[in-house]
């Protein structure tokens, strides 16, 4: 039984409460913290004994082994480190910081601290995406030349929240930056991003964009191709593919239905699926999985701090790449460039 | 709040007590039965204040309003008829009986204490079915003509399980009889039969068969054509289509993902969804789900004790059909016969 | 290079011509008869050098080796015989006569004179029904048990057709119980069938059916349903299934292009084909290819004259099943009974 | 009856030789023209009245209406200047030369001479393609964002022809450039492109890269992302989709069956085609059909010589950018820069 305390009640913390309590038996969720009343009243609904606004109340709790950071970006790295201070294993939601240079200070203290860590990248967990992944790794497509990554979601978050996300490269761009980095198996050497503003001009009054295309070159020779945008009027459009040497693999969008419809127009198919509890359900139950396991079984974390910080500087060589309109190295976004 | 009593903490209740722990909000299960340990402990580590073995404590407790009975066949009438005295609502397993007679006097005895009853055809909850069913209700494929099931197991029961089980016609045979009923919207006429022992010679010994050709005619002149079989190597195989004046629908096989792998040999993807318990989570959710809002909106059942009835007969007029080689009447199986 | 003579130039000879003159560069069609102008005016057209209505003076060609018979249904025997007289190999049209007893007639005559005699029945060579056939040869999907097709036909032929083509079951069902028995790899044993009238009333007036449902029992434990029905509003439905102990293969409809769309109300792809010239143009075209080839190689013709006799006494017992509600021992249909 | 002549019966000119002599009834190829006797045969036994090793006696035929160019590349403006000074309408493979001063001088020539010219841009014929450029244009997906081409060859040309092709961008992206010009339906502005030799070395040696990827920015906001690649193990591999603000719409391969497996490990479909006749074969039909159609009812021509100027102009600025590593604007591959 492992004891696990969660900061941060809001979205992402109640879909990961609610998954604990429903789909993990070997787990107790035995201390929550939330700043508000209505994110500690979920808790409390949802049994959990012991719920404060204290983070650092939930990190000392002493029946808490693992502590689960579903806070606001700009405090991820506070509770990071003070989790890892307290001795406790660490599951951190995307990114540590937006700053490269804070997400490599928390790293360091974590790994000071000898604390495992978990980036959740939950869409290494999607089954299809897994199941991608694992027959490039059993070789079935042969050498992987390239990877091309579609990412849509059903609408754009509100301006309050684009306002303070990091921009579309960090918060959103960035899973599928992890996932072509874990596809392709290598780091990314060079990136070159165009990005717009097509869905929302007031997201650009805000000074971010909501379409990007991006290029990315991996050190061993892989190309990644990627696309995101922040609506699709068709539901969450989430594809990739992988092409190498001896065949390619691609996962779908999973449909609501297998039903079809055939007459006089056409053929006739189900929507996909436009809202993201249903569509990463299944890739976040088995992410808390995987931590829970790793941490059972005492192996190293499937995500690392590591990848959450190659993740980012990917981001930011698309970030500075759209800016000055030209090829970026990756290399160029670490500290003095 | 809806209070609920199961009984029978066997197979199906356990599936049916996790889901109504971890999906539905809005009711406590407050009281569960079973005859051996193993599923009171079960019960009781799912939260189930009250666990016993008595089912008479159970259909009694003050609050339970409502009896979910999961217990095996040959108690279920017994069962339906105590709770329906108590003044119960009561949700069953199919089928209530082997016996039509007993049957019918259970659903009188369900009549005669006004109570509302459910019967378990959770198939008709199954999303892409469901949207089957919805197409020809709107009209999309103009007037119905044909159904076509296909309903394969990937493997067979147990030899005990079979002698006990009322036949491929009734225990299998039955989901698929009314699915038929329930698309084609109208009663069957006339029910003709194949069946054959071509998956383990031991089910034939056994005095059943396991697999089976139903055809079966509708007073609106809809055809329905069955096949069920007790066996699939490739996983669950339930397909069915309707076809009509203006268009065809069909509901294919949901797959575990939906990964395409493209190599020299053609074209691979994955399997087929091998265990009920995931090819069924969601239309057993549903089915509680069903129930419960009946319950509390006062409306009619989705699936009542009629329903139940008229599958048992046209199950009974296959298997008459089967032994005798010919045609059979469903009015034929109807006491008297 | 093989010489050819057409015997009728109506809708289906114009198709063979077609095919012969544009894909089959080693043969000559060196003769066609057609009674009227417009058929020997297309054949000159499509520069067949000697044209007449004397279907004689074709069969007598000294160049003609083949001679391919598509004249009506009522004088198929005729052209059959006479050409087996005068040695030439035969293609024949299905079928080669409405009574049973004329087709044991011509084919022993057919064999008497040793000709080779090729019996029309194209969907076997359907590139996608051919693989479903290869995959049950090859074993991959273990010991056959039964077969599914459904054959719908985009829209009725003329009342006037109608009245003269034999019925439903021996002008239409007769294509699904060859490719059935084909399939079953082994003969017909008992037939039950159910006919309607659900598409238009005037053929019922014509006295036929428009809507058949038909199973058969194969003398190897494989059953078969099929169903065939004159009018479909999404164009042509002809798909089939094998299911086995290991395995299913299925052959879908092809579509005319493979374009989907995703918008706000699901998924939407193409029509499929609703012209067979268009559905059935590779499987003609590969028809003609066969019978080539084994005249060529003297090899044995891939469909034979034994075939079209045992799918016709198939449809003669569907229709007396049909007729008399019950079903009905193939036997039955031969001489006597 | 539209008169052609033909010069060059090589591969390509073969297959537009046999399309023209099978699928077209209202053209007469009149005149063939090869450098060496094999072509020469191949139009005779094809039925070409007239053949010659003298391109200008075809050009001076007096039945001959209209050229198709179907010489190697180098040759192609002289032919296409010749027959426009002879009044003749011309047909011209692509592209009309590697140097950009060159297509200007001819396509000026051509228009002095006011000719029709079609360029041989087939894959806008292929219909699942066309099903997109029409969605795009009935406004089916809204206002179009973005544009994915996948564009991969079953093997790589021998090494010889990759020597005189101009490059991977001009012989082979160049397809792909005319068809993302042709569903942006705006001109291009800025192109980055990334190359690669990760198919044969043989490739890099000869001076030329088998892999790309390119990102076009189009004038009206819309971005493309197509990759190129010389070798696929599973065939053919032309994809397509297009993205807007109501919807997505794409187009798949191609299979050579609809026939599906289902076994124990899991589904298993048909191959792709790998044989360019096959998978071009319609849109090759098609492409001929368009040309002679724009010719009898004196209409413009649905792929001009603007069209083939502007895909080179891409195909340029991609070859600059992989070699300069930075995105380039189209407008630098113009004279002077």
């Amino acid at each position: 039984m492992v004891g696990l305390g969660i900061l941060g009640i809001g979205r992402i913390g109640r879909i990961h409460l609610q998954h604990l309590v429903r789909d993990l038996d070997d787990v107790a969720v035995v201390a929550a913290m939330n700043p508000s009343e209505p994110g500690r009243d979920f808790a409390r609904r949802h049994g959990v004994p012991f719920v404060t606004g204290d983070a650092a109340a939930v990190i000392g709790h002493p029946d808490v082994d693992a502590v689960l950071v579903c806070t606001p970006t700009h405090v991820h790295a506070d509770h990071v480190e003070a989790a890892a201070a307290a001795g406790k294993a660490v599951f951190c939601e995307k990114p540590i910081d937006l700053s490269l240079e804070r997400v490599r200070r928390t790293l360091a203290a974590v790994e000071a601290a000898g604390v495992p860590l978990m980036l959740a990248f939950n869409q290494r967990m999607d089954p299809s995406f897994a199941a991608v992944k694992a027959a490039i790794d059993d070789g079935r497509i042969g050498t992987l030349r390239s990877i091309h990554i579609i990412s849509r979601d059903p609408a754009p978050p509100p301006i309050a929240y684009i306002r303070t996300s990091g921009g579309l490269f960090l918060d959103m761009g960035i899973h599928d930056f992890d996932m072509a980095r874990h596809l392709a198996g290598a780091e990314a050497v060079e990136v070159y991003a165009r990005g717009a503003v097509l869905v929302d001009p007031a997201i650009g009054e805000a000074g971010d964009i909501d379409t990007a295309y991006v290029t990315i070159g991996f050190a061993n020779g892989v190309t990644a191709m990627v696309e995101n945008c922040r609506q699709s009027a068709y539901g969450y459009d989430q594809r990739l593919e992988a092409f190498g040497s001896a065949g390619m693999v691609r996962a779908d969008n999973p449909l609501k239905t297998t039903t079809l419809l055939s007459d006089a127009r056409g053929l006739h198919g189900g929507r996909q699926l436009d809202f993201f509890v249903d569509r990463y359900a299944e890739s976040n139950r088995r992410e808390l999985r995987a931590f829970v396991d790793a941490l059972q079984r005492g192996v190293p974390m499937p995500v690392t701090g590591h990848d959450g910080l190659e993740a980012m500087r990917i981001a930011l060589a698309a970030e500075r790449s759209h800016r000055e309109g030209r090829p970026v190295r990756v290399a160029e976004v670490d500290a003095g460039h």
